[in-house]
């Protein structure tokens, strides 16, 4: 039997790695004229873009990948021929720390940076999740002032407004790392009980989904849990839980009620109290350049996973509602966060320089503008000249020359020109306005016709009137001479009727 | 001994793997605005971009590296957890054989396509040599017209004067493949005789170091080298010879002579004239845009080294000449390439699909254009608003925004402001056109002090008369309601003044 098996040809797959995609057309330029919005407003805050690359040392990158204890885990990382090992950067922070140690004498201090590219994640793909993203981040490294963490928060609700996020649609909200530490304190946990200490942080983030009477529940003896279950409790007493609960309740409207609640719940933690004091700074500042509570919030309910995070910590959401997979309203949520984080340049100086900054997910924000209909409004196909005479393909070029060099996007057909129908079908799949056709007739006459398509073909279902569509004419003729300007006329004609 | 040794931590170099590197401030928006730039060419030609990720699988890739035999020599590639190979990708035509393999149902037929980004080479870095570099790729897939040829040669003109290169600094050189069998057909070598045929390639790359007389004595039975060593023949008769020396000399002024003395060379070769005839109709494409010689020229010498080549091939050449490391002039060189390659999709599908394409060395490019002084003219810093007292950040907070807001880039000095002078070190070294200076007198009088820094500073020492220095003053004394339009007045006169 095996003998008479033909010999299958192996052919590789014509498929991109598993949890890799491929962006085509106006996905990427969508992207890039954010990307470019984005760096336009950081710009205009003084920081300097950096691009550092792909690879760095595994030694270098070290084991600070979010949520990931082994060192190494979920990068891609490989041994180059002299046996050192090299990784694919996980986030564009931790070669920001690479860069900082090394150039340090050289740059400004403090120094304001921004970053943007691809950061790849060796870790399990789901739906919408890829093991290669983009992100966009702003750091400013050198410096331990709230200031400098205000205007990060501030120039996050101007980006957001400038790529299409109106005022109203979207909230950044500032915590303090301290806050909560200082609660800790509070409680009674000293810092290094890091067991109690992530027992009591794993129970407030369980705050929206239980509330404050089954945080209380399980931060002392414990609760039954919705299937019957019983849940341990931390095993605080009624006191020590006291000013956790007191910070979960602390959001109020109103900015200064919610820095008073603070106050209260850290009651006499010196670490709390210097927490409570840079938040109330962050808003002095944010109110003196106009920012109020439309735009940015102080909220004690933003954590944040990172376990760097030392100081202030903020993020950026979206509060409009879209329906989810199951066509539930839900709010949209982050897209962007961030804070500070002292400790990253001492790994490689010794030295301590404080730093904070923010990561905007550009993928989502980019899906969040789809959503508002801010995106993709008319893909604008090329004209495309059709070839009805194989021997004056130089006619054919030269008229579309004239169109480009008029600033219109225009092609040639490039396929076998034999059956005319398919150059028409071309001419649609790549979205045309307009083809222009000129057979060896119209040659003669000086004459070329234009064909209305994609673009007409959607407002000739639109239009209700004999008139109307008489108005609309689906071809034309049109002096050779003329070329340019009937075109121009015609794709502006369906542009503004669009 | 070893007892005393001090336990010493071991801290991570703060080093890039070898061959790589970063990229600053204006290296990075020069180059991000030139690919902006030659996107819009492309976009206007009818092409669409596409973006696949870094990664791909090794399978996928392929052997296609250039002048690399062994499978995956030259790549970064690793095995993932279920074993698989994956590697960073090479080129950007080796992904787009892969997409176009995936999604050729989808895809427009021709497929028109720009990439742009980086690609990775695991081989030896060197001066100036990394291993990461950007490509900037257009490929027509799916059209065997010489017209898709001569579109991309037309496009790599426009590109070229659209990025600053002008007219007459540059020429993009067309060949044929076919001519080149056609000769050695000629020659009488069969296709299937690569050893010989290789031979009398290499010999022909020796052209321009031996000259005529050096390639026949190596086609025939040898010569003497420069250090009197002997250097075998390749062995053929003086009949065989001829039509490798005539293709040689082939190139004219004239492009009509030029396609008169190839016909000559590939003799009764079917393939050769064939590559002729291409050649030709490419010429009558690019006259009909209005390309000339000035422009775009037949030129026999172009060989390219990418064995996949089978038909046009093309080069842009910038013909003004710099000084190389040892201060001699030699001619700038090559800055993109490419050709048609027939087989690349065949791999996937085991059909044949025509597809021609050019790659263009987006950091040569940016070279180039940095020695001809068309990049990087002034560098321009933020104005920095600076720290009088501590407690009134909130004020210089607002002067801040009130300046971005009116499009100014402007920042905060964000380090410890105790030391003034290290604020105006600090804004020298942001090339900051000017500082703003409020302390409490100014403050209680409604003003600010505006001092001119780096350009003023260059201005200064430009500055002949006594009356001009005084037209010219380092500090004024402004309104404080007026901030915005001192500070917009003084960046414009140093802006025209430099």
């Amino acid at each position: 039997m095996a003998r008479n098996k033909k010999q299958k040809i192996q052919r590789p797959k014509a498929l991109p790695p598993k949890g890799f995609r491929d962006y085509f057309g106006s996905e990427v330029t969508e992207r890039g004229e954010m990307l470019r919005q984005i760096a336009e407003v950081y710009h205009r805050y003084g920081f300097d873009p950096l691009e550092t690359a792909a690879v760095e040392t595994v030694e270098a990158l070290g084991k600070f990948l979010p949520d990931v204890d082994r060192p190494n885990a979920g990068v891609f990382a490989w041994q180059d021929e002299d046996t050192n090992w090299m990784a694919l950067r996980y986030d564009l922070t931790a070669p920001l720390a690479r860069v900082y140690a090394q150039f340090r004498n050289d740059l400004p201090s403090p120094y304001r940076r921004y970053a943007m590219g691809p950061v790849w994640r060796n870790e399990k793909p789901g739906p919408g999740r890829y093991r290669q993203f983009y992100q966009c981040d702003a750091d400013t490294v050198g410096s331990a002032s709230v200031a400098a963490d205000a205007e990060i928060c501030a120039m996050l609700s101007d980006t957001l407004e400038t790529v299409g996020i109106p005022r109203g649609d979207y909230i950044v909200r500032v915590n303090n790392r301290k806050v909560l530490n200082g609660v800790l304190e509070a409680v009674g946990l000293p810092a290094d009980d890091t067991n109690m200490r992530d027992a009591v942080l794993r129970t407030i983030d369980k705050f929206d989904k239980v509330g404050l009477g089954g945080v209380r529940e399980l931060l002392g003896k414990g609760r039954l849990d919705a299937s019957g279950a019983y849940i341990d409790g931390v095993g605080l007493s009624d006191d020590q839980a006291e000013p956790v609960l007191a910070f979960l309740v602390s959001k109020s409207d109103d900015a200064a009620k919610t820095l008073a609640n603070l106050r209260d719940a850290v009651g006499n933690s010196e670490t709390g109290r210097q927490g409570v004091e840079d938040l109330e700074k962050i808003g002095t500042l944010m109110a003196a350049q106009g920012y109020g509570s439309d735009r940015i919030v102080i909220d004690p309910s933003v954590v944040r996973g990172l376990g760097y995070y030392t100081g202030p910590v903020y993020e950026a959401e979206l509060t409009f509602e879209i329906l989810d997979d199951k066509g539930r309203k839900r709010q949209f949520g982050s897209v962007a966060g961030g804070g500070r984080y002292d400790d990253l340049v001492k790994r490689f100086t010794g030295q301590e320089v404080p730093a904070t900054g923010v990561s905007i997910g550009v993928d989502r924000l980019l899906a969040a503008l789809r959503e508002k209909g801010r995106l993709g409004s008319v893909a604008k196909g090329p004209v495309v000249v059709t070839v009805m005479d194989r021997d004056r393909m130089g006619d054919y070029q030269a008229m579309v020359a004239e169109l480009r060099n008029a600033g219109i996007r225009a092609e040639m057909y490039l396929g076998n020109p034999k059956n005319f129908g398919n150059q028409l079908k071309y001419a649609d799949k790549r979205q045309s306005p307009v083809a222009v056709i000129e057979g060896g007739n119209e040659f003669e006459s000086g004459v070329v016709q234009i064909k209305v398509l994609a673009l007409g073909a959607r407002l000739a279902s639109e239009i209700e009137t004999t008139e109307e569509w008489k108005a609309q004419p689906a071809q034309i003729e049109v002096k050779r001479t003329d070329l340019v300007a009937e075109v121009r006329k015609m794709i502006a004609r369906a542009e503004s009727q669009s």
